[in-house]
C-alpha cells in the first residue's frame, strides 16, 4: 500500500452504513492527526470525538442535515484557537521545553518575534491562520482513515456558529472549523462511490517556473 | 510501512544538503497534492514547482533568509484562487461533468446555492477559503515526501505580497499560501534532527463528547 493508492481509494462517502469502526482504527488516525506539523508547532487546535447519537442528531441539524453525520460512526469536529496571545503560545512553548529538557529562555526571542507578527494582524486573521492549521492535521486524518480502509466525508457544510453553540466552544477559545465522519460506506445508497474521481490534470495542477520565464530572458536570448 | 512511520520520521528540516531528488519522486509527491479532497472539488489551488537557483535565491530574500529554499532541491509554491466566482467554479464543474459524461447542467443547482453562499463572505473569506483547501494538499504533499523519506520542511514564514510580486502572481487570480522546499537533510548542521519530537498529549488533543456532557444530565441523573 502507499498514500497514492489510499488517496485513490478514498471519495467523499456521501453514505454511510452506520458500522463502528473498531477502537484501534480510529486511535490510529487520531494520532495521525496529532502528528502533523503546524505553524512554530502550536497545533493551535483539537479534536472532539463524537459517537454519541443523540449528539449526532443534533449536529446533523446544524449541518444542513447530512447523512453522514448521523450514519457515521465516529465524527471528528476539529476545532482551533479564536486566536494568538502570550499566554497560549508560551504554554505551549515551555510544555515543549520540559519534553526536551531545555530551559523556557531557549525559545524567548522567537516567541517574541511571533508576537510581534502575529499582533497587528487582528482576531479573524488569527483565526483563519489557526483553522489553516487544523486543516495539516484534518489532512493527516483523512490520509490515515484512507490507509486504513475507513471511509470518510471531509464536511465545511456546516454552520460554524450554531455548531459552536451547541457543543459549546463560546468563550472556550475554540472555534469549530471542519468536520470528518468517519465510518462505512453504504455502497447502494452513495450515488459518487462509483463515480470517477476528477482531479485538475497533472500540466494544469502544477507547473515549472525559472527566473529566466519571468525576466523573459529566455525569450531575449541571442539566437544567432 | 504506515503514515504513522512516515509522520514520525519526518521533521521540519533546518539545514538542507543541496541534493537533488529523483524526478519520480517529485512526481509521486505532485500526484499526492493533485489528489486531495477540496470544497465542492473546486481545487482552488495549484503548485509552482521551482529549483532554479537563480530563482531561488530571489525567494529566499523574500522568505526571512530561511537557507532550505536555497539548498532545497525543489521549492513547491503552493497558490490559491483570490477569490470564487461563477466563471471559476463553471470551468472546473463542467470539466468535472465532461470527465463523468454528465450534462453540465447536473450541477445547476448545486452551483447557484454555493454562489449564494458564497457571494456574500467576501472576498478575504473567499482568499483564506481557498487557501485553506491548499493546505490540504499542501498536508498531502508533506505526507507523501516522508513516505518517499524525501525531506520537507513547511514554511509559512515568506512575505507573501512580496512572493506574489517576485513571481508574477499579482492578477493571475492566484495568491501565494505557503511553502515546501523538498531535499535531503544535512544533519551535522541541522539543530532539530536530533530534538524530540513533541506534541500535545493524546488526552489534551482529542477527547470524547456526548450530549449528556453538554447537558449534565449525567450529573442530575439519580444516584438511588
Amino acid at each position: 500500500m502507499s498514500l497514492l493508492e489510499d488517496l485513490k481509494w478514498r471519495y467523499a462517502t456521501k453514505k454511510m452504513n452506520g458500522e463502528r469502526i473498531p477502537a484501534e482504527k480510529l486511535n490510529y488516525i487520531l494520532e495521525a492527526a496529532r502528528l502533523a506539523p503546524s505553524s512554530s508547532g502550536l497545533q493551535p487546535y483539537k479534536v472532539i470525538v463524537i459517537s454519541d447519537r443523540a449528539l449526532l442528531a443534533k449536529i446533523r441539524e446544524v449541518a444542513f442535515n447530512q447523512s453522514q453525520v448521523t450514519d457515521c460512526s465516529h465524527l471528528l469536529v476539529f476545532a482551533a484557537w479564536d486566536g494568538y496571545n502570550e499566554e497560549r503560545i508560551t504554554r505551549v512553548f515551555n510544555y515543549t521545553m520540559d519534553q526536551r529538557g531545555l530551559p523556557y529562555q531557549t525559545m524567548a526571542d522567537y516567541k517574541q518575534n511571533l508576537l510581534a507578527m502575529y499582533e497587528p494582524l487582528g482576531q479573524e486573521w488569527h483565526a483563519h491562520h489557526a483553522s489553516k492549521q487544523s486543516y495539516i492535521a484534518f489532512a493527516m486524518a483523512i490520509a490515515a482513515a484512507a490507509e486504513q480502509r475507513v471511509d470518510a466525508t471531509p464536511i465545511e457544510g456546516f454552520n460554524a456558529e450554531q455548531l459552536d453553540e451547541l457543543l459549546q466552544l463560546k468563550g472556550s477559545g475554540y472555534r469549530s472549523t471542519v468536520l470528518l465522519p468517519l465510518g462505512y460506506r453504504q455502497e447502494s445508497e452513495d450515488w459518487l462511490v462509483n463515480m470517477k474521481k476528477v482531479r485538475t490534470p497533472l500540466e494544469d495542477f502544477a507547473s515549472e517556473l525559472t527566473l529566466a520565464d519571468l525576466t523573459g530572458a529566455a525569450d531575449k536570448a541571442p539566437t544567432e
